[in-house]
């Protein structure tokens, strides 16, 4: 083990998500270490609300924070920007894009998640992916972008302009069916009173005959439900084939035109995992000991959604917001108990509860297996209290709930800013599609 | 002239900036007239703070206000996105690139201005304009790169990296100079201990020998007192013949090494001014009428930074905000006097003012030829003041007024995400200019 000399201890952290932005938080509070903090952009992205990102609620600096700027209060943690391509877990030594390398007493690996396209012919190229805050830019550019084409063109409505085929029934893809549905209905008639909106249609799709899998199975009933009441039509029990520029082609044979596929459909480890000289398990994660360790890896913790942590029944945590964040915290104090002679504690992941958003009026909340159904202004004050406290920043909690609030209220989507961000022009000519609205 | 039928009569504007959209905001207060609103960007965006987007101070979102949500309680007004191309005065038609065509009873070209580079070698290449939300995501995104590229590798400084050149003295350039340099004195230090911030210099370069050309020539030396405290180097009486990747020629023969050049330097009429049919003159702006028609089209206006607006002693009014929206007002007046039979009245400037802010605690404003100095907690309430007046969109204000106040006291710049805006990555490798900082 790390012995402690007379210099302070330097643990390098790749990652600034929940996992390893919480770590760094609470190792800044002492001043027996120093800390290196690595991540690829100069922001914390607050993930659990990209799909309000892209569907014009909030704005990129309500959910992006600078990371330097959260701790230039704190002396002994340094952030670096740059891309960690590669690590030697034996020196505990990473490497950059840029050639930089950093070595640490400790080594905390929580680079987090990139999208698993399972494969899918065209999903890499066409989908849109829900995982940053650059995808969210994207997503939201190419829904406004669809609307206005088809306010222009009203013949697109018929090439399946106004289709958004969401894949994946997880937490994800259920919040973004449901404020989706609430834009089409509740905003766009006011703002587009000559497109045929009547014609628009958000599908959900997924191979598995369950939305929100990981809440308890009546919270899957409910969602269901809730989101057919906003008119979202469900297409259970059945995978995606390809995604081409034009359509979704479905395993039952039919499909579904469309410009606007969102792939909300799994995560696999980001890609250092194969270059971190680790073992790679389920989803290409990094296998870890209770602790958070990694065996025959002395000083080496891999935290969040770039490990498969150990829970009861041979189980593995799910890849939580809540998880990494406490992730984080706990190995920050059991770099201190090393640093102190102790002996490390197994991570203890404290259930809190787990909720989704359905739109502005619905919402589901699991405690364990107990579940609570809300509707209306009470599942909405809910589920704010629950972002709150996972949230970093004073400011961005101010305003955050602001435009929150603001939207709720108001029924606004505030942001609407059609930046450039999709850079791909929609080639509306070349549509191999262009026979009615769903080709069934 | 158009003469009332029984069908409502038709205003096509072109342009959503201050004119075009000031003037579309009061023809929607009478069911009279149908208004066609068209714009390239679904966003009227508010320029005199585009500064503060590129020094982290403001979001997008603060400065930029869907169009269409804004008109969507006013039926009378459909709002269109479309780059116009073209237009025939005679006919009152415009032409999109996207191949659409548009034909009012009245036509109000308001398509505002276009950064002019007066030739400048490599400057259309290489500097960094600050005319739009999007050049000014741009510089931002730059400004925050020469930063972390410095961070990670020091001898960048030698290379000119945190070395800024702002060419143009006018309210832009010494307000963009003055909030560099804040930033550099009052934010970099905390959140880069590491870089050797004392050899960061704000250069700021005009051909003409006073700053903030509008104001009384008091005003001037304030400015440049003002700036030099900030430590802001002056050139003053010195053109600027090349804009390279690497650094800045000037017309004494010395060169700057940067990579950050801000192109503040002048304005003409934006590119449809060669297309619209109408005559040209200085700064490639149209001539128009005191009512601000334009002789020999009935039914046509053109308005703001688009036209050379005729005032006093055969001048021509500045491009600023204030008269754009006044000019857009008054065109909404002028068009129902025409509706009904009356006749136009020649447009009236009422100065209410102008103020430039020279960083967080300096500001100067002129009222005609009267000149006020304002310093401290004071000039910041004035500005905020004064630009309240000019926003539109309640949400906009009181959102941009938390960040503003937040800002202010707090001195942190919220919005400091670095975004992939600036796609040029910068080629530190091919440097023709390594030795020393300042190549005199």
């Amino acid at each position: 083990m790390v012995v402690n000399t007379s210099t302070k201890m330097h643990v390098v952290i790749v990652g600034g998500g929940f996992a390893g932005f919480a770590c760094a938080r609470e190792l800044a509070k002492s001043n027996e270490v120093r800390v290196t903090l690595i991540d690829k952009n100069n922001y914390h992205q607050f993930q659990p609300l990209l799909y309000q990102l892209a569907t014009s609620v909030l704005g990129t600096d309500d959910i992006a924070t600078s990371i330097r700027q959260f701790f230039c209060g704190h002396p002994n943690v340094e952030v670096k920007l740059g891309e960690v391509i590669a690590a030697d877990p034996k020196t505990r030594t990473i490497h950059t894009r840029d050639g930089q390398s950093y070595q640490g007493d400790f080594l905390v690996l929580a680079a987090g998640s990139q999208v698993n396209f399972f494969g899918t012919v065209g999903a890499k190229e066409n989908a849109f992916p829900l995982y940053s805050v650059e995808d969210a830019q994207r997503l939201r550019s190419r829904i406004l972008t669809v609307f206005e084409d088809a306010d222009r063109d009203p013949k697109l409505v018929g090439q399946g302009a106004l289709n958004f085929v969401i894949v994946g029934g997880g937490p994800t893809g259920v919040e973004t069916a449901g404020a989706l549905a609430d834009m089409i209905r509740l905003n766009m008639p006011r703002e587009y009173p000559d497109l045929a909106l009547q014609q628009a249609r958000v599908y959900l799709i997924d191979h598995g005959h369950a939305l929100l899998g990981p809440f308890p199975v009546e919270a899957h009933e409910y969602a269901a439900r809730a989101l057919q009441r906003k008119g979202v039509q469900l297409r259970l029990g059945i995978g995606v084939k390809e995604v081409a520029p034009d359509r979704v082609l479905l395993s039952d044979g039919t499909s579904i035109p469309t410009r606007t596929v969102v792939w909300a459909g799994g995560l696999m480890a980001s890609p250092l995992a194969a270059n971190a000289g680790l073992r790679q398990g389920h989803g290409g994660r990094i296998a870890v000991r209770p602790d958070l360790t990694v065996e025959g890896f002395p000083g080496v913790y891999v935290l969040g959604d770039f490990a498969n942590i150990p829970c009861a029944d041979d189980e593995t945590l799910p890849q939580l917001g809540s998880v990494a964040q406490q992730c984080g915290r706990w190995t920050a104090q059991n770099i201190w108990a090393e640093i102190a002679g102790e002996t490390r504690t197994p991570f203890h992941y404290h259930d809190k509860g787990i909720m989704a958003m359905i739109g502005r009026d619905a919402a589901v909340a699991a405690v364990g297996q107990k579940r609570h159904e809300l509707d209306g202004p009470i599942a909405f004050a809910a589920w704010l209290g629950l972002h709150a406290l996972l949230m970093s920043g004073v400011r961005a909690r101010i305003e955050t709930f602001v435009d929150w609030a603001w939207g709720y209220f108001s029924r606004a989507r505030p942001i609407q800013v059609l930046d450039r961000t999709d850079t791909s022009r929609i080639d509306w000519d070349n549509d191999t599609n262009r026979e009615g609205n769903l080709a069934a």
